[in-house]
Protein backbone atom coordinates (compact mmCIF):
# COMPACT_ATOMS: atom_id res chain seq x y z
CA UNK A 1 0.00 0.00 0.00
CA UNK A 2 1.00 2.82 -0.91
CA UNK A 3 0.04 6.44 1.71
CA UNK A 4 0.61 9.75 0.97
CA UNK A 5 0.92 12.03 4.42
CA UNK A 6 0.06 15.78 4.74
CA UNK A 7 1.49 17.64 7.04
CA UNK A 8 -0.70 21.36 6.25
CA UNK A 9 0.20 24.64 6.47
CA UNK A 10 0.28 27.47 4.06
CA UNK A 11 4.12 28.66 4.25
CA UNK A 12 5.47 24.80 4.91
CA UNK A 13 2.84 22.09 3.62
CA UNK A 14 4.87 18.71 4.58
CA UNK A 15 4.16 16.22 1.73
CA UNK A 16 5.55 12.33 1.97
CA UNK A 17 4.93 9.22 0.54
CA UNK A 18 5.56 5.86 2.06
CA UNK A 19 4.96 2.49 0.82
CA UNK A 20 4.59 -0.64 3.12
CA UNK A 21 1.85 -2.95 5.03
CA UNK A 22 1.73 -3.93 8.54
CA UNK A 23 4.35 -6.32 9.67
CA UNK A 24 6.61 -5.68 6.79
CA UNK A 25 9.65 -3.23 6.45
CA UNK A 26 8.90 0.00 4.78
CA UNK A 27 10.04 2.38 1.84
CA UNK A 28 10.41 5.68 1.31
CA UNK A 29 9.09 6.78 -1.97
CA UNK A 30 9.13 10.41 -1.70
CA UNK A 31 9.54 13.44 0.93
CA UNK A 32 9.34 17.43 0.29
CA UNK A 33 7.38 20.52 0.90
CA UNK A 34 4.94 22.61 -0.45
CA UNK A 35 5.86 26.08 0.17
CA UNK A 36 3.95 29.92 -0.25
CA UNK A 37 5.08 32.91 0.34
CA UNK A 38 3.83 34.56 3.73
CA UNK A 39 3.61 37.94 1.69
CA UNK A 40 1.34 36.60 -1.26
CA UNK A 41 -2.23 37.06 -1.18
CA UNK A 42 -4.45 33.81 0.47
CA UNK A 43 -5.87 32.99 -2.91
CA UNK A 44 -2.53 32.47 -4.64
CA UNK A 45 -1.12 30.56 -1.30
CA UNK A 46 -4.01 28.01 -2.16
CA UNK A 47 -3.83 28.21 -5.78
CA UNK A 48 0.03 27.47 -5.20
CA UNK A 49 -1.04 24.34 -2.47
CA UNK A 50 -3.55 23.15 -4.32
CA UNK A 51 -1.06 22.99 -7.44
CA UNK A 52 1.92 21.06 -5.52
CA UNK A 53 -0.26 19.08 -3.86
CA UNK A 54 -1.82 17.88 -7.26
CA UNK A 55 1.18 17.42 -8.75
CA UNK A 56 2.58 14.90 -5.88
CA UNK A 57 -0.55 13.33 -6.53
CA UNK A 58 0.03 12.96 -10.11
CA UNK A 59 3.90 11.63 -9.66
CA UNK A 60 3.61 9.19 -6.64
CA UNK A 61 0.20 7.57 -7.19
CA UNK A 62 -0.74 7.10 -3.92
CA UNK A 63 -3.65 4.36 -3.14
CA UNK A 64 -4.57 6.37 0.10
CA UNK A 65 -4.36 9.99 1.71
CA UNK A 66 -3.41 10.42 5.40
CA UNK A 67 -3.83 14.45 6.68
CA UNK A 68 -3.24 15.77 10.13
CA UNK A 69 -6.53 16.44 11.81
CA UNK A 70 -6.22 20.17 12.69
CA UNK A 71 -7.34 21.55 16.06
CA UNK A 72 -8.65 24.70 17.30
CA UNK A 73 -6.44 24.76 20.18
CA UNK A 74 -3.46 24.69 17.87
CA UNK A 75 -1.34 28.19 17.50
CA UNK A 76 -4.36 30.71 17.01
CA UNK A 77 -2.27 32.75 14.52
CA UNK A 78 -1.49 30.20 12.05
CA UNK A 79 -4.57 27.77 12.49
CA UNK A 80 -7.38 29.21 9.78
CA UNK A 81 -4.09 28.99 6.98
CA UNK A 82 -3.43 25.11 8.55
CA UNK A 83 -7.17 24.45 8.56
CA UNK A 84 -7.12 25.64 4.70
CA UNK A 85 -4.42 23.78 3.77
CA UNK A 86 -5.77 20.52 5.31
CA UNK A 87 -9.04 20.92 3.49
CA UNK A 88 -7.71 21.41 0.05
CA UNK A 89 -5.44 17.97 0.43
CA UNK A 90 -8.53 16.47 1.42
CA UNK A 91 -10.61 17.95 -1.27
CA UNK A 92 -7.94 16.95 -3.99
CA UNK A 93 -8.01 13.61 -2.53
CA UNK A 94 -11.31 13.02 -2.67
CA UNK A 95 -11.78 14.46 -5.98
CA UNK A 96 -9.64 11.47 -7.32
CA UNK A 97 -12.05 9.29 -5.35
CA UNK A 98 -8.45 8.09 -2.92
CA UNK A 99 -9.80 6.85 0.48
CA UNK A 100 -8.30 9.74 2.71
CA UNK A 101 -8.30 9.34 6.62
CA UNK A 102 -7.59 12.16 9.32
CA UNK A 103 -4.99 11.35 12.09
CA UNK A 104 -3.97 13.49 15.21
CA UNK A 105 -1.02 14.70 16.16
CA UNK A 106 -0.90 12.12 19.07
CA UNK A 107 -1.92 9.03 17.10
CA UNK A 108 0.73 9.68 14.98
CA UNK A 109 3.52 10.22 17.51
CA UNK A 110 2.11 7.30 19.38
CA UNK A 111 2.39 5.27 15.94
CA UNK A 112 6.21 5.74 15.42
CA UNK A 113 7.47 6.31 18.72
CA UNK A 114 4.69 4.46 20.90
CA UNK A 115 4.38 7.99 23.06
CA UNK A 116 1.85 10.43 22.15
CA UNK A 117 3.79 12.94 23.86
CA UNK A 118 7.54 12.31 22.13
CA UNK A 119 9.14 15.41 20.75
CA UNK A 120 9.96 16.39 17.12
CA UNK A 121 13.43 14.63 17.23
CA UNK A 122 11.80 11.72 18.61
CA UNK A 123 9.61 11.33 16.00
CA UNK A 124 12.33 12.23 13.10
CA UNK A 125 15.09 9.71 14.54
CA UNK A 126 12.36 6.67 14.64
CA UNK A 127 11.16 8.13 10.71
CA UNK A 128 15.01 7.66 10.25
CA UNK A 129 15.17 4.57 11.61
CA UNK A 130 11.90 3.00 9.88
CA UNK A 131 13.03 3.72 6.72
CA UNK A 132 16.31 3.59 6.82
CA UNK A 133 17.48 6.46 5.87
CA UNK A 134 21.16 7.75 6.12
CA UNK A 135 19.76 11.58 7.98
CA UNK A 136 17.07 12.84 9.23
CA UNK A 137 14.23 14.22 6.69
CA UNK A 138 14.46 18.29 6.88
CA UNK A 139 12.10 20.41 8.07
CA UNK A 140 10.56 19.02 9.97
CA UNK A 141 7.34 19.41 8.22
CA UNK A 142 8.44 16.98 5.59
CA UNK A 143 9.60 14.47 8.53
CA UNK A 144 6.02 14.81 10.25
CA UNK A 145 3.90 14.05 6.71
CA UNK A 146 6.23 10.40 6.05
CA UNK A 147 5.08 9.79 9.56
CA UNK A 148 1.56 10.25 9.20
CA UNK A 149 2.29 7.55 6.44
CA UNK A 150 3.57 5.29 8.72
CA UNK A 151 0.77 5.71 11.04
CA UNK A 152 -1.88 5.21 8.37
CA UNK A 153 -0.37 2.19 7.44
CA UNK A 154 0.58 0.64 10.91
CA UNK A 155 -3.12 1.93 12.35
CA UNK A 156 -4.47 -0.11 9.17
CA UNK A 157 -8.14 1.45 10.61
CA UNK A 158 -9.05 2.40 7.36
CA UNK A 159 -7.69 -1.14 5.58
CA UNK A 160 -11.52 -1.92 4.66
CA UNK A 161 -12.15 1.50 2.78
CA UNK A 162 -8.70 0.86 0.75
CA UNK A 163 -9.64 -2.76 -0.23
CA UNK A 164 -12.61 -1.32 -1.17
CA UNK A 165 -11.49 1.45 -3.36
CA UNK A 166 -8.49 -0.70 -4.82
CA UNK A 167 -10.74 -3.27 -5.55
CA UNK A 168 -13.11 -0.12 -7.22
CA UNK A 169 -9.91 0.81 -9.18
CA UNK A 170 -8.73 -2.70 -10.51
CA UNK A 171 -5.76 -2.99 -8.44
CA UNK A 172 -4.64 -6.67 -7.55
CA UNK A 173 -2.12 -5.01 -4.65
CA UNK B 1 -20.04 46.12 -10.32
CA UNK B 2 -21.54 42.00 -9.52
CA UNK B 3 -20.24 40.44 -6.27
CA UNK B 4 -20.89 37.22 -4.96
CA UNK B 5 -20.85 36.72 -1.30
CA UNK B 6 -20.45 33.54 0.58
CA UNK B 7 -21.05 33.10 4.30
CA UNK B 8 -19.08 29.89 4.61
CA UNK B 9 -20.14 26.66 5.99
CA UNK B 10 -20.43 22.91 5.44
CA UNK B 11 -24.05 22.35 6.47
CA UNK B 12 -24.54 25.80 4.66
CA UNK B 13 -22.78 27.45 3.00
CA UNK B 14 -24.66 31.08 1.81
CA UNK B 15 -24.22 32.32 -1.63
CA UNK B 16 -25.31 35.74 -3.10
CA UNK B 17 -24.84 37.89 -5.12
CA UNK B 18 -25.55 41.86 -5.46
CA UNK B 19 -25.10 44.30 -8.35
CA UNK B 20 -24.41 47.85 -7.84
CA UNK B 21 -21.67 50.53 -7.30
CA UNK B 22 -21.57 53.04 -4.30
CA UNK B 23 -24.30 55.67 -4.10
CA UNK B 24 -26.63 53.70 -6.69
CA UNK B 25 -29.60 51.62 -5.96
CA UNK B 26 -28.20 47.79 -5.79
CA UNK B 27 -29.84 45.01 -7.08
CA UNK B 28 -30.37 41.42 -6.50
CA UNK B 29 -28.77 39.02 -8.61
CA UNK B 30 -29.09 35.32 -6.99
CA UNK B 31 -29.62 34.24 -3.70
CA UNK B 32 -29.28 30.64 -2.62
CA UNK B 33 -27.34 27.93 -0.45
CA UNK B 34 -24.89 24.79 -1.07
CA UNK B 35 -25.92 21.73 1.49
CA UNK B 36 -23.83 19.09 1.88
CA UNK B 37 -25.02 16.31 4.86
CA UNK B 38 -23.35 16.16 8.10
CA UNK B 39 -23.48 12.37 7.90
CA UNK B 40 -21.08 12.69 4.86
CA UNK B 41 -17.29 12.39 4.44
CA UNK B 42 -15.14 15.28 4.43
CA UNK B 43 -14.39 14.61 1.25
CA UNK B 44 -17.29 14.13 0.08
CA UNK B 45 -18.56 17.29 1.57
CA UNK B 46 -15.50 19.52 0.64
CA UNK B 47 -16.10 18.22 -3.17
CA UNK B 48 -19.67 18.82 -3.09
CA UNK B 49 -18.83 22.55 -1.90
CA UNK B 50 -16.57 23.14 -4.02
CA UNK B 51 -19.06 22.20 -7.08
CA UNK B 52 -21.52 24.25 -5.59
CA UNK B 53 -19.40 27.13 -5.96
CA UNK B 54 -18.23 26.55 -9.29
CA UNK B 55 -21.63 26.25 -10.38
CA UNK B 56 -22.70 29.43 -9.02
CA UNK B 57 -19.17 31.62 -10.60
CA UNK B 58 -20.19 30.15 -13.98
CA UNK B 59 -24.00 31.29 -13.76
CA UNK B 60 -23.07 34.50 -11.60
CA UNK B 61 -19.90 35.43 -12.94
CA UNK B 62 -19.01 37.88 -10.66
CA UNK B 63 -16.39 40.79 -10.67
CA UNK B 64 -14.91 40.05 -7.84
CA UNK B 65 -16.19 37.62 -4.38
CA UNK B 66 -16.78 38.54 -0.42
CA UNK B 67 -15.66 35.59 2.10
CA UNK B 68 -16.58 36.21 5.25
CA UNK B 69 -13.12 35.81 7.49
CA UNK B 70 -13.16 32.76 9.75
CA UNK B 71 -11.91 33.65 13.41
CA UNK B 72 -10.81 30.65 15.77
CA UNK B 73 -12.73 31.99 18.27
CA UNK B 74 -16.38 31.14 16.79
CA UNK B 75 -17.97 28.09 17.83
CA UNK B 76 -14.87 25.26 17.86
CA UNK B 77 -17.11 22.48 17.02
CA UNK B 78 -17.71 23.48 13.89
CA UNK B 79 -14.93 26.44 12.87
CA UNK B 80 -12.45 24.25 11.45
CA UNK B 81 -15.12 22.83 7.85
CA UNK B 82 -16.10 26.92 8.49
CA UNK B 83 -12.36 27.27 7.88
CA UNK B 84 -11.99 25.07 4.82
CA UNK B 85 -15.09 25.79 3.29
CA UNK B 86 -14.05 29.49 3.45
CA UNK B 87 -10.60 28.08 1.94
CA UNK B 88 -12.68 26.29 -0.97
CA UNK B 89 -14.35 29.73 -1.97
CA UNK B 90 -10.76 31.73 -1.88
CA UNK B 91 -9.43 29.27 -3.87
CA UNK B 92 -12.64 28.77 -6.77
CA UNK B 93 -12.38 32.56 -6.87
CA UNK B 94 -8.60 32.68 -7.12
CA UNK B 95 -8.21 30.23 -9.92
CA UNK B 96 -10.51 32.32 -12.16
CA UNK B 97 -8.68 35.51 -11.32
CA UNK B 98 -11.15 37.05 -9.57
CA UNK B 99 -10.46 39.61 -7.06
CA UNK B 100 -11.17 37.89 -3.37
CA UNK B 101 -11.98 39.81 -0.28
CA UNK B 102 -12.26 38.71 3.55
CA UNK B 103 -14.63 40.90 4.88
CA UNK B 104 -15.49 39.90 9.09
CA UNK B 105 -18.61 39.98 10.45
CA UNK B 106 -18.55 43.16 12.43
CA UNK B 107 -17.72 44.84 9.12
CA UNK B 108 -20.22 43.46 7.51
CA UNK B 109 -23.05 44.25 9.88
CA UNK B 110 -21.28 47.89 10.29
CA UNK B 111 -21.74 48.03 6.69
CA UNK B 112 -25.42 47.04 6.21
CA UNK B 113 -27.30 48.31 9.44
CA UNK B 114 -24.58 51.12 10.82
CA UNK B 115 -23.85 49.03 13.96
CA UNK B 116 -20.87 46.53 14.21
CA UNK B 117 -23.08 44.40 16.92
CA UNK B 118 -26.18 43.98 14.99
CA UNK B 119 -28.75 41.24 15.83
CA UNK B 120 -29.28 38.35 11.96
CA UNK B 121 -32.83 40.08 11.75
CA UNK B 122 -31.50 43.28 11.91
CA UNK B 123 -28.97 42.32 9.25
CA UNK B 124 -32.18 40.66 7.40
CA UNK B 125 -34.16 43.83 7.78
CA UNK B 126 -31.77 45.52 6.23
CA UNK B 127 -30.84 43.19 3.15
CA UNK B 128 -34.77 42.78 2.47
CA UNK B 129 -35.02 47.26 2.27
CA UNK B 130 -31.65 47.63 0.71
CA UNK B 131 -32.53 45.30 -2.36
CA UNK B 132 -36.37 46.23 -2.18
CA UNK B 133 -37.35 42.43 -1.17
CA UNK B 134 -41.18 41.07 -1.00
CA UNK B 135 -39.50 39.51 2.42
CA UNK B 136 -36.41 38.86 4.10
CA UNK B 137 -33.71 36.21 2.67
CA UNK B 138 -33.81 32.94 3.67
CA UNK B 139 -32.08 30.67 5.59
CA UNK B 140 -30.24 33.49 8.04
CA UNK B 141 -26.67 32.10 5.84
CA UNK B 142 -27.95 33.18 2.54
CA UNK B 143 -28.89 37.28 4.04
CA UNK B 144 -25.54 36.53 5.72
CA UNK B 145 -24.22 36.02 1.77
CA UNK B 146 -25.78 39.31 0.58
CA UNK B 147 -24.59 41.73 3.17
CA UNK B 148 -21.23 40.72 2.52
CA UNK B 149 -21.90 41.40 -1.29
CA UNK B 150 -23.46 44.49 -0.11
CA UNK B 151 -20.86 45.54 2.37
CA UNK B 152 -17.90 44.74 -0.24
CA UNK B 153 -19.80 47.13 -2.86
CA UNK B 154 -19.65 49.75 -0.45
CA UNK B 155 -16.20 49.67 1.38
CA UNK B 156 -15.18 50.07 -1.85
CA UNK B 157 -11.77 49.18 -0.50
CA UNK B 158 -10.69 46.87 -3.39
CA UNK B 159 -11.98 49.04 -5.90
CA UNK B 160 -8.23 49.77 -7.38
CA UNK B 161 -7.97 45.68 -7.12
CA UNK B 162 -11.13 45.41 -9.01
CA UNK B 163 -10.89 48.36 -11.57
CA UNK B 164 -7.59 46.99 -12.43
CA UNK B 165 -8.93 43.13 -12.44
CA UNK B 166 -12.10 44.75 -14.99
CA UNK B 167 -9.05 46.50 -16.95
CA UNK B 168 -7.95 43.00 -17.66
CA UNK B 169 -10.73 41.20 -18.69
CA UNK B 170 -12.15 44.07 -21.19
CA UNK B 171 -14.76 44.64 -19.74
CA UNK B 172 -15.98 48.45 -19.68
CA UNK B 173 -18.37 48.26 -16.48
Amino acid sequence: MRVMGVDPGLTRCGLGAVEGRPGAPLSLVAVGVVRTGADEELGTRLVGIEAGIEQWLDDVRPDAVAVERVFSQHNVRTVMGTAQAAGIAVLCAARRGLPVALHTPSEVKAAVTGSGTADKKQVGTMITRLLRLAEMPKPADAADALALAICHIWRGGAQHRLAEAMARAGKGR
